[in-house]
């Protein structure tokens, strides 16, 4: 018997906490599955060799009933946060998943299930998936996600630039604070550690004594609490800090945030237009469209689903 | 008669002071001329219209002699300081030639001489040269250059990627000091004002009360002068400061450094190398290919010229 047309592509967005797997037909989002898979736990509860075979087999475990359900799937993509080495697909290192070293996720994965499987870091795969979402623009588009961390990805001529390592856009660690707060990657001062959740949790604790979640920071500060207005402030203003920098490095025409965190945007964004405004390059003041994600959080699971379907 | 085959390329440097033109045959400079223009002062002197005019001519002027002399020369290539549109050729503005706005080089000097002009960034030009110097090497080139100012341009697959609006690279005005010295862009804090001749020379002003060339600067520090080894040794850590946040969004296997401030590079790389090494995101350590130019200073001149063979 023939296999089937192929209309159905699977992305999968990996995280520290959730596993999201998304079936898509062309842009459209047919099903989606989304659990805790707390990856993040599993690597700091078990030795690196022990913990990779627990994710490896959860993650192919979630795939299976979709392979069955979808027959004509013939790739999967995987957004996967950590550094990857663009020619062999290889996981030189993730911050969020501690332990985790040169393993091959889709040469692995792809031995388990019998189809092909492509890796791309997972900022690089919303930036993919964004890209779409706006309808291919021309000029350019920078994707910066602020979630547990920061991420970026860049898409340049129709496809994800991703450098010669693989580690290009690895915008969240440019240093914004010279010896700020120490960051996960090493340094002190990264943009990560001031305009991520992570980041929005910490300043408020250093100001109030009390540890709450990015959300209840939001709320509080919609309701008037000074220090949880002046922290999302900061972070929009640290962002824009951040995206001026790039873009005297890289010159875009499109700049989307996306993840988590701009759900509380109106908070950022007068000291973000105001600090952006202050440190962009003159000649680039008003040529830079900036677009807040319009996606939800659907874009990780498309771009890799739609980087998947052109192996 | 038919035309000669053509076998030289002509690539012109400008600068706010100097003017440079040379003659190369493949890569080899057959013939160099260079003499002060001062169309720094020019611009300070005359409206801007006048002072265009004057540029203009001056620039013919200087070109003549050379497409009499080798007659085979059939297109001009332009290294210029300042915003050049990649689509239109349009200067939308030069720091360093205050007053020249929205003029367009290419077209006027070609209708003056008629012949195809290619104008591009000086730093993009000095790029290009310093990338066919190595080689052509693969993994991408990040150029920077240390002269009056901090330019930078990126060669990548073989081409100089200038960016959507002609601005990419601007990395001289990455900032690394919050309100730190003025810069010539309006911004504070630009690395141009710490790593170039011209911070050199203002920091050691601020910190003797001295005005020396960065070059007298140089040899101070070279026979023990405590603040001129600081200054230098700032200079080159502000330097890797800047090139770490680079490489966090362009991710490119080699970097080289050019332009007159080298000659001291010495009294600059060990601060530089301890900021780099502190700075740079931890997977990239010890994968950057760091070269300091060997061309002497003809490499502005030389990727002028190969870009213009290319029009």
């Amino acid at each position: 018997m023939d296999k089937p047309t192929p209309v159905h592509h699977l992305g999968l967005d990996v995280g520290g906490t959730n596993l999201r797997l998304g079936v898509f037909a062309d842009l459209s989002l047919v099903e989606e599955i989304r659990f805790q898979a707390n990856y993040s736990a599993i690597c700091k509860q078990y030795p690196p060799a022990e913990a990779w075979q627990r994710i490896l087999l959860a993650t192919a475990d979630a795939i299976r009933p979709l392979l069955i359900k979808y027959p004509d799937l013939q790739a999967i993509g995987i957004g996967f946060p950590g550094f990857i080495d663009p020619n062999t697909g290889i996981l030189a290192q993730s911050p969020n998943l501690p332990g985790l070293q040169d393993v091959n996720l889709g040469q692995d994965l792809s031995a388990l299930l019998g189809l092909k499987v492509r890796v791309e870091n997972d900022a690089n795969a919303a930036a993919y998936g964004e890209f779409y979402q706006l309808g291919q623009p021309t000029g350019g588009l920078l994707y910066v996600g602020l979630g547990t961390g920061v991420g970026a990805g860049l898409v340049v001529n129709g496809g994800v630039w991703v450098g010669h390592h693989g580690y290009a856009l690895e915008a969240g660690h440019i240093i914004v604070v010279p010896e700020g707060r120490l960051c996960g990657c090493g340094n002190r001062g990264c943009v990560e550690q001031y305009a991520s959740a992570t980041g929005i949790i910490e300043a408020y604790l250093e100001q109030t004594g009390q540890r709450l979640t990015a959300h209840a920071i939001a709320q509080l500060a919609e309701a008037g609490d000074s220090h949880a207005q002046a922290v999302y402030a900061d972070a929009g203003s640290k962002l824009a800090q951040m995206l001026a920098s790039v873009l005297k490095v890289i010159d875009v025409e499109n700049v989307l945030v996306g993840g988590g965190v701009v759900a509380a945007w109106p908070l950022m964004s007068a000291a973000f237009e105001q600090r952006l405004a202050h440190d962009l390059i003159p000649v680039l003041r008003g040529k830079i469209q900036l677009h807040i994600t319009r996606s939800g959080d659907i874009a990780g699971m498309l771009g890799a689903a739609l980087l998947a379907s052109k192996v």
